[in-house]
């Protein structure tokens, strides 16, 4: 029933409101003594997290799951292990709350400067993947948020161990229990509810497949920090080193398919000479990628098995051993065509020319761009984010991998001796 | 009609991102020398505009516009004037654009780093003052974006005539003229529109009154940065130095009394002296503010003219010469006053308690929250930031006083010299 998934998210609202206000205030011990202590409790429960996990697994054979979402929801003694780690590294990391930036004397005397806040509520809505639970309840905890947490209905049980693991660390702690609040209950009702709780929650994190994260785009009454696609481009520019190219593109394509920073598709420049081409694409092949190539790349690799590829495949993100490449006339033939179609994510070129890499720079407007490196790079731990909650390809507020600074704001703070305006 | 409302978005969207394309390239020369231009044919064509605006005038009398709106309406030489002046001032403003911060060596090798760089296309809706034509205009040129401006349709002749010598001065100067474009039209289903056309406008900023802004938040499919409040409190600590109390209490409160960041409630520690909390209100009554007050109040300064304050004066943005008085029990107390009651604007304590002022600074969470200064310094030009489109009482993106840096966004650059991913 609506009218009840309303009654609920308004409890588990005001619940998190209440919450918030004293994970704002907490300071940086006690938030890194509820983290540590988060994982040595999944650690002792574990046996009791795998027994709620394999009631989610018995229900996914018997709803049919296929292997993948199956394997996305398993937990076993290694992914538990990791979950307990990765709160210890979040405990580890330093606080963005209440730092103090660019505090300067202005003119009138009074001293102006920002402080990091917290952002307060944070709703995460995700699929199947039950270590989300631990790791976005952790990054909420450690910026001095509280989170509402909706996890897949496939996951719920396993969900619901995780988060009574953070709970009961937080209280043990002296933090609010309320600070990580599982949505636990099935009924999808109430993931329209906590899109429209919007006097309760202050921004959205979906996580998971296009689709989940469309409709909570498109119903969300509350800003959403969402990424959507990942469809990245390789641009191997006319001065390229061949080694370098060959090297980035593999890495870019092969390294992970369904990844999201994984190459979709080879830009590659008209100048570039045939056997450096058909030297990607024969390294491409070896791997077991299909190649889809347009009309110049066939001509160039006659002897290659290269597909055919149509304007979809520009616009797809195969997040699987395909690739699509194109030879471009120039720069600018390679930068339009990532406008058109990229999904803004990242970009690379591979060029020696001092011009042509700083122009890539300024002209292509991803929320990562790069210079003579893989697009696997586009990642909150190797960007030195320590953590990150996901991958913002929206424009606003943040962009790019997404940690501990992303899910706080800044307010400004004036210190004075008694200044007025005159 | 709403489908040809689409239709003219659509051409003006599509003419936007254009226009966004070059201006997100354009140095920073040819963005000031559009400026100063723009400043001189504004000065120029002063008679024109003055006449344009004569018919809206004309207009506003036979639709019976009141006094203060017709006010906001009015230009004349001193306001075509510091319009101009305005402009001149954005160009000598420093260009956030291109600006890398923090770039640096990660264990893989890379650099990472942060570039900063326009929103894209920005969405103005604006009421009665013609002036923000120009203003909000020169900002958005400046940071590198294209503006659509909607303006009122009360000032649309105003607003055509100063939009006009805008665009004249984007040609002259060698960018789009797309770059400042004017819904050139009265009809209401364009601001539906533009509300909805995600796929041109990155954010839309609302200014005016309440309900325009109510609307905007409520209908806009495009993310919003706005203003919606100014409730904005000073607190007397026990502490306070009395004089210093006295100061900011009638600066904040007389200094101007329609604008946001003029304080509407004052709170007073309990220990305060009596005396000390009557000076202040006999002050205000002094300066004709109608002062309304809790019961501790009125029995503190019996013989003075004090009404009585409802829980709905804590609740009210006056804008007016009325304050609102409450004496409470310590510091917790006017926290959670502020807490409850505040939009989230502006508040100011007044200590000579070390404890009492960082508390303060940590746990009120307002956009602008001060320490022994009065709330009127919360405005772009007094924190330094040159000129402000606006201040924002949102939480995500940008807070308080939004200048040039709050209409761009940043992206990550990472420099590598052939890094791969292992």
């Amino acid at each position: 029933m609506e009218s009840d998934a309303v009654t609920i998210m308004d409890t588990l609202g005001r619940q998190a409101r209440g919450a918030a206000k004293a994970m704002r205030m907490a300071d940086t011990k006690a938030k890194n003594a509820a983290l540590i202590l988060a994982a040595a409790v999944i650690r002792r429960e574990s046996r009791e997290i795998i027994a709620a996990n394999t009631l989610d697994m018995k229900a996914a054979d018997e709803n049919g799951l296929d292997a993948a979402m199956k394997d996305r929801l398993l937990l076993n003694g290694d992914r538990i292990e990791a979950m307990a780690e990765g709160l210890e590294q979040i405990a580890g990391l330093p606080d963005p709350v209440g730092a103090i930036d660019n505090l300067r004397f202005r003119p009138s005397g009074i001293q102006v400067g920002h402080m990091r806040v917290p952002l307060g509520v944070i709703g995460i809505i995700y699929e199947s993947r039950p270590n989300v639970t631990a790791d976005a309840a952790g990054l909420c905890l450690k910026s001095g948020n509280a989170a509402i947490l909706r996890g897949g209905s496939e996951a719920i049980h396993s969900n619901r161990a995780v988060a009574g693991c953070l709970r009961r660390a937080l209280v043990d702690s002296g933090l609010p229990q309320n600070a990580v609040q599982l949505v636990d209950s099935t009924d999808r009702a109430l993931v329209g509810a906590l899109l429209k709780a919007e006097q309760y929650v202050d921004v959205i994190i979906p996580r998971g497949g296009k689709s989940l994260i469309e409709r909570v785009a498109a119903e969300s009454r509350v800003p959403v920090i969402k990424h959507l696609d990942g469809i990245c481009h390789v641009y191997i520019d006319a001065s390229a080193k061949a080694g370098m190219a060959l090297n980035i593109a593999v890495n870019a394509k092969t390294h992970r398919y369904g990844v999201c920073n994984a190459m979709e598709t080879l830009l590659i420049h008209q100048d570039v000479k045939g056997d450096v081409v058909c030297a990607i694409i024969q390294a491409m092949l070896d791997k077991g990628v299909e190649v889809r190539g347009c009309d110049r790349t066939r001509e160039r690799c006659e002897g290659l098995d290269v597909k055919v590829a149509t304007d979809e495949d520009w616009a797809t993100e195969y997040l699987s051993p395909v690739l699509s490449v194109r030879i471009v006339d120039d720069l600018d033939a390679a930068v339009d065509h990532i406008a058109q179609y990229s999904s803004g994510h990242t970009e690379s070129i591979v060029t020696e020319s001092y011009e042509a890499g700083q122009r890539f720079l300024r002209e292509v407007d991803s929320s990562s761009v790069m210079w003579n490196a893989s697009t696997r790079f586009a990642d909150g731990f190797e960007y030195g984010l320590g953590a990150e909650i996901g991958i913002s390809t929206d424009r606003l507020h943040v962009r790019g991998p997404v940690g501990l600074e992303g899910l706080t704001t800044q307010k400004w703070i004036v210190l004075g001796t008694g200044q007025v305006r005159v």
